[in-house]
């Protein structure tokens, strides 16, 4: 045969489950959107439609919505583990598992009335309003015998007003810009961050506390960065999770710089000392960098996926 | 002539515009969408292609920006009166504007360390992250006497995971769906309401507190009602807010029903107490509907646009 | 009580339905989208929660599934009108139906076997590719004595490379547009038609031929104006419809003047002679109108909306 | 230092440029979405934002806009490789650039008047019409000794209405679904495909005429493939391409399985015989595979991103 078979793998995607869990009157929710990737000994499905290696997709769906009530949903990353495992020693052609997961947060109604209805004073106990401020994620891959967790974040978007410069750059024929000492630095943070967790023997990291404490010092980070680049910016927002974060060991983000022109207002016979932007759409800047602990190996790979 | 032309409007659409307004160091942010449409002595340019009464698109958009220097943007609302005043009053054959806003909420970013470059303890003083939550909207209408202003949110998502039913409907032959007796009620709020501050002799209501009070009634009228129906859910909410704010008149809804199914467990053994459902994108129940004050006339349209 | 009901409207929106035809081996798709918006006697059920009058939507998507089985689609229109004719006369309180369909276009997989499996020497019988060009659309409303039917489409983009001018246009201090005698024009079409079919006892048009001639006299009147201004050529679009379709009084374009930027490339030593442009996302110039034959009312709505 | 920096990259990302290349009066139009990703002797902007080596993402539009003029558009591929090739020659810290190219299809409006603004008897000599039906997309990488060319497309929807069934597979105890022997197959073909060529000294094929042959063949199998699985469809596709298209060693695809349920119409008293689906948005199976010429490597990363 002159073609091959080279890396493959399948499995239901954007499995949207909600979880509710009651204590009492009062819920707790977890919403999450789960893909399930697949691989192992499935040549013969692709050569001959031969189905016999092959659990379908509509089982790796009916799976997470069981594993939602069997095993509940403590975290996104837990509950990814769960499946993982699942997929890989229960089925044998399966070698390999891969889960993502994202998570959409909700934040409880607040309420100024004392109800009984509520949670405290001013919460609702049953009643939710989704914060929208960006997604969180996280990837987990299993081959039976090692882990490998990258959790994220995507469509955070941050801005500084000032304390940005941009100058002393290279130039060639084709350069115009205009050097700047004073812009605004705007971008929206798509993240991953890989964990060093690796296998069973070792303690777990606390994944709700970690990612709180990630997005923290990415945040802190990037508001306390006097910044000459968004390179710069970059780094410094890998190093501090580095710095803080014990359980990390590779960042990586992909930051678009929505530029933000000062608008000519001369014309009118106006002067815009850095009042007035236009916030423009396309083309954008795209900086891409991982950070690493050192000594360690860069494994998330180049393109930041949606998923 | 077998064909005529009629109604119609022009102008320039989406320009994005932010305003950074200094307290010494510490910097203010208002993130805008204003979209211009404007309308009057329009015939000949449709006809023949004479522009002597347009003026252009780009000119439409260079007043967007020197205003938001001129006037300062201090309100969504303001702003949008004070184009849509001047483009009616300073061009003659302009005789009605309509100016569309959608107004992106930033806050500050939270750092623990006291630092003189932060407002407080904890928050920074040039450093914003987008809270994502919903996006407000506003549309001023001027003809040169009379205001028409609504105002409005969209893509808030809510869900009160209990206190909802749905049962006693009319049947008829294809009917096959089960009564409810405990069900997820979830949906993304599209809301709009008409003030009814229409002269410039009136005062004109305070346009911050307004939105930030129409916001808080109404969420917290979806949480507090017990449902029979999302139509009543929705009633409730127009209701609450013509009930506390005297400065509405008409409030309308379009809210998607967004399904939660209830999977069903029982061919793996499980029983689902109300615990784990499947978030369904299409179809989805569309329930649109007026509250109006007694006594008023309902004049905004039956659907609601993006923009 | 202070409030009252105003315009409402409920039912399912977005059902996807795809009906297969079969004339032997050879197989013909419809793949629409439709929404049922249903009103009538619907007070109690927004006042109190009493379901009485209340269709379930999933019983309006159960009969939008069961009608295409039991009348076929011959075309949107046609099916849209037993959907509504249905509501009407079957559910004493449903006093109005609204239906919105949008069709998605198909056509065979080009193939240059003579193969028994195909129609013609180079046609599938049943392998399609989606043509993606345009979405399709129609409003069919019926509130038991009148019929009133839009059709139309959306995302059609067109570009004119030349023979499109702007200028004469009026100015004033806020101007700074430069005059243009040989630009792109370019815009993504969105129209809406309104047939004068309207009662049972008139002949209906052969919806299918309509949609072709509509579409091929809107394009070609784009192709064949020498262009002035935007408003000119929406007007001689929606004039060679009125023209050459006696079924059709009421014709809306909404048109965004995608703008192509002439780049400046003399700092480069190069001389851009109308040929490499910047095609720009946001603001774009919307220009909106109603072309009528004589003597015909407007009743397409001020916004034309997505579905 | 803790921290160290990994791979990275930096450019202009979603340069739009359309060019009109004219042959008397008759034009020609390339329509592109140019994205620019650099990398090379990048540490010290990280570590300490000293820009000396970064020439500005600015420069990079610039060049793309300059280039469309300097060389002419004459394929995707051929464009990228102009532009790859001038960045890491041309600027001594940069040591590989890629370039990603989405191209629109435009295709000429009809017209039936035989009219000197006119091509021939029925096509506008400069007016177009975008045909939507599918991206097209290139990906040039050059480390200044080899090239590696990665074309493909995406969002080409297609369905075989038979022809396909799924039967035999592997169940565990969360299996529920139900064997199929006669179903829809659709999904929303994703492909990628390397080329051979890798140095200046080989010949580089026709980019043009390799697109639509590809396109063509991918098609075909598609159609002709009786399908048990449609892992045993998307590897027909790929050893479709790879038989036939010499210049090409290795085919990527991720096709989402999108689901037609057969609507279940017996509780209304009818019998759907294939004839009425509903067509599902998530969740969706996803399979995922590379297809390579026997002797080669897999170099396409598993996961294809959209630009």
């Amino acid at each position: 045969m002159p073609t091959i078979l080279g890396p493959n793998q399948y499995g239901k995607a954007e499995n949207r489950v909600v979880k509710i869990t009651r204590d009492g009157a009062t819920h707790h929710i977890k919403d999450l959107n789960v893909s399930v990737a697949l691989s192992g000994d499935m040549a013969e499905v692709h050569y001959s439609g031969s189905n016999a290696n092959v659990l379908p997709t509509d089982t790796t769906k009916n799976t997470v919505y069981a594993f939602a009530k069997e095993y509940g949903i403590d975290s996104a990353e837990q509950f990814g583990i769960h499946l993982a495992r699942h997929f890989v020693t229960s089925q044998e052609p399966i070698h390999r598992a891969r889960v993502r997961i994202e998570e959409y947060a909700w934040e409880r109604i607040e309420t100024s009335d004392a109800d009984s209805r509520f949670v405290g004073a001013d919460e609702a106990k049953h009643s939710f309003v989704r914060t929208g401020r960006e997604t969180r994620l996280t990837q987990i891959t299993y081959d039976g015998e090692r882990w490998e967790v990258v959790s994220g974040l995507k469509d955070l978007a941050v801005m500084n007003s000032t304390d940005s410069e941009f100058w002393g750059y290279a130039k060639d024929g084709y350069t115009t810009l205009q050097e700047a000492y004073d812009r605004i630095l705007a971008t929206q943070v798509s993240g991953r961050w890989r964990f060093n967790w690796t296998d069973d023997e070792q303690r777990t990291p606390d994944w709700e506390t970690s990612y709180e404490q990630t997005r923290k010092h990415m945040l802190q980070a990037f508001a306390e960065t006097y910044s000459l680049s968004l390179q710069q910016t970059l780094y410094q927002m890998g190093a501090r999770i580095i710095d803080h974060r014990s359980e990390i060991d590779e960042v990586r983000f992909s930051l678009p710089n929505k530029h933000h022109f000062l608008v000519d207002l001369e014309p009118f016979g106006l002067r815009n000392d850095n009042e007035v932007y236009l916030a423009a759409d396309r083309p954008y800047g795209l900086i891409e960098a991982t950070v690493l602990r050192d000594g360690c190996e860069a494994r998330i790979p180049v393109d930041l996926t949606n998923l």
